[in-house]
């Protein structure tokens, strides 16, 4: 290669997670320079003869104890001054989890570990607001027409978590009756036989998302959609 | 930043055109080792100090002589062997133009600069052929829900090129009258009173994108939206 180039190359991950009624992200505190102290996404600089996928995975892991299944690729950020050290360019990804099902651990680069409700997020190191911008859109897209939503709630819910997620995510209020009756003719939750007990003291229904059923529709062609006017 | 890395990042472009009623893409035969002699997608090395943006109008403009006035980022791509000198993580964009109001010519490392139709590519050097079928995947998406297909048209052109637009980026036939009343519906496109004249002796209207009264409909709510049972 005839250019010498000195520009190195990281992964960020921008996980989402919903507790607490809320939609939140995971953050650490960063425990070195620079941004010592400040809040960011979890990432770090890839391993020469690792692919994009593992290192966002390993640096995962590494900072915050938590294993995820499935990352899909955000976008690449490149502006030449965005690390104050040297050029960095950083390949992001976005990922959903149900936080119930891990326990999280600052370790390495990081110093400390929380999930931040997205209402309530401290200013980031790098261009990591914008970064966590840009995932934000891309999940309230996406639930919009892919079941994607299931993936942050418990594996059994009362439908009332589920209108709620949405209602969180796109940061507006959705008419109840028109989303439930949107969601259940689609087919793909499956009504179990548990109850929950609500805050309220009334008994709701939990409800499972059929992934099975999910996939045989889309191979017939089904498309999930939802519209809020 | 205390590890070392030796990995080099590229841009690499898929620029779509339409001519002669087939949907193409701008290749070149390289003209340098790895892969000398084998067409490829037009890209190359980010310098140091540029954003890729600029990395990769450069690199078009240099090997093909094609300006664009927008790319789109498509995806990252990062397989350590994907190239066979060094570990190169290519950023991938891609654009839409109208191949007419280029005239296309080679320089620095491509030795010619050709339009290939998308159903007769050549193999194409390093993972240029994945990178190619995702912004296809990406295309034929986009085209049902942004109108982003009238950058592929001239700025006047019979409805029927639309139509055939529609039918050869998606591979298939479509229903030719409720494609017109859909599109129609929208109001986006202007009628001018200049006629064209078909092949076989018909004469035909010649229309307009309306982007200005798109841009207006989208704040109102509006969504473009075409499907294909």
């Amino acid at each position: 290669m005839k250019i010498s180039q000195n520009i190195k190359i990281a992964v960020d991950a921008v996980v989402f997670g919903y507790q607490q009624k809320e939609l939140s992200v995971l953050l650490i505190k960063r425990g070195i320079e620079p941004f010592k102290g400040a809040w960011a996404l979890p990432g770090g600089l890839v391993l020469e003869n690792e692919s994009l996928e593992h290192a966002v995975e390993r640096e995962l892991l590494e900072e915050t104890g938590v294993t995820i299944d499935y990352l899909e690729q955000l976008y690449t950020f490149g502006t030449p001054k965005r690390d104050p050290r040297n050029r960095v360019i950083s390949v992001t990804y976005f990922g959903l989890v149900s936080p119930n099902h891990f326990k999280i651990s600052a370790d390495t680069d990081a110093a400390e570990v929380q999930w931040f409700p997205i209402h309530k997020l401290p200013k980031l190191a790098f261009d990591h607001n914008l970064i966590l911008t840009t995932a934000l859109k891309r999940l309230q897209s996406k639930i919009n027409y892919q079941p994607i939503g299931f993936e942050l709630l418990n594996q059994e819910f009362p439908f009332s978590d589920l209108e709620n997620l949405y209602q969180t995510i796109l940061n507006q209020k959705i008419d109840r009756r028109n989303f439930r009756k949107k969601i259940m003719s689609f087919g793909i939750l499956t009504e179990t036989n548990k109850i929950h007990q609500t805050s309220s003291g009334r008994p709701a229904k939990l409800f499972k998302f059929n992934a099975k059923k999910y996939k045989e529709l889309e191979k017939k062609g089904f498309h999930f959609e939802i519209k809020f006017a």
